[in-house]
């Protein structure tokens, strides 16, 4: 294997990045060795020697700090599990102030269009969590389409039997917007879970 | 600047990464250090100290072999040059056994939707090359789309004056292929060519 294939397939095995999508990065990387090259396997070495993924939640966290700085966090409650697909998300939910608990990340979600089933996700990590830390609550903070969907009814199917409330987040209209602007789904949903005033 | 920042930083900067795809990989990188981290570690630090693009016709080559093995080769036809978008192009054309020239490599094409304009191109180094290595013929194998004809305009109006025949790739119906299975501006293209048989 010639250094160029040995950099294809390295590429190729990075989430979202397709064989066409390798050879265009190699080729760019190859181009300009002393810019983007140097930069990148210097950024690559230092995160290589300061990070990790988060044991609990799954976040990227220094390698001296496993759990994150949120999972061991005292102050937040440990009633509540949220489990969300990505851990970007969880500076999303973080940034809306509504929600003080734990965090999941499932790593995705599952997508049998993109080939991505239950055993993609952190689901046995899930179990586990849910068997130690004694939540009484799951908020599924999934996406809220059909693959979104299919990934909480999957969930939901996993957690039966167990004395856990699970819930979902609220469908409907977005804040600072009205109905001329809602999609008609969004607007079913606003009415379905329509709410005394 | 954190490592997770700076990595995301760098990713950024690479063809076809946005910020969300940057985060990705990102997160993935760092949760399998032992494993696609160190893979990809290995494989630019590889590739940086063997790989640079040819200065000619812009494909990767070994460091030191630039030119590159088609543009230092002797044997190959010296008054035509083969003008291609990525230098990945240049592979599909040597396998079709049909032409025996140079190349080069634009690396892109002129597409004001994804805000890539003539100066992300090779076009000076185009321009440096026709003063100094004396082709006869261009040949314009660019995409039979929007876009390859705009950057197939550009060229030639850059090319004028000059005492060179630009040629473009015939537009027609694919081998093993019949009307049955062509769009209607294919088979336009291909009547209005249509040869005396």
């Amino acid at each position: 294997m010639t250094a160029f294939e040995r950099l294809l397939s390295a590429l190729s095995r990075l989430p979202g990045i397709g064989r066409r999508s390798a050879e265009r990065i190699a080729v760019r990387l190859a181009r300009d060795r002393d810019g983007i090259m140097k930069e990148l396997v210097e950024a690559l070495e230092a995160a290589r020697n300061s990070l990790c993924g988060c044991g609990l939640c799954g976040s990227v966290t220094p390698l001296d700090r496993n759990p994150c700085r949120l999972c061991s966090d005292p102050g937040r409650d440990s009633d509540a599990l949220c489990v969300v697909e990505e851990p970007d998300d969880i500076a999303l939910i973080e940034r809306s102030g509504a929600f003080r608990g734990r965090y999941h990340a499932l790593m995705g979600r599952i997508s049998p269009m993109k080939g991505e089933g239950p055993a993609d996700l952190r689901l046995r990590t899930l179990a586990q969590r849910l068997d130690r830390e004694g939540f009484k609550e799951v908020i599924l903070a999934l996406s809220t389409d059909v693959e979104g969907d299919t990934t909480a009814s999957f969930i939901m199917e996993l957690l039966k039997g167990r004395p856990i409330r699970v819930t979902r987040l609220a469908f409907g209209l977005p804040a600072g917007s009205g109905i001329k602007y809602s999609d008609p789904l969004t607007l079913a949903k606003a009415i379905q879970g329509r709410q005394q005033a």
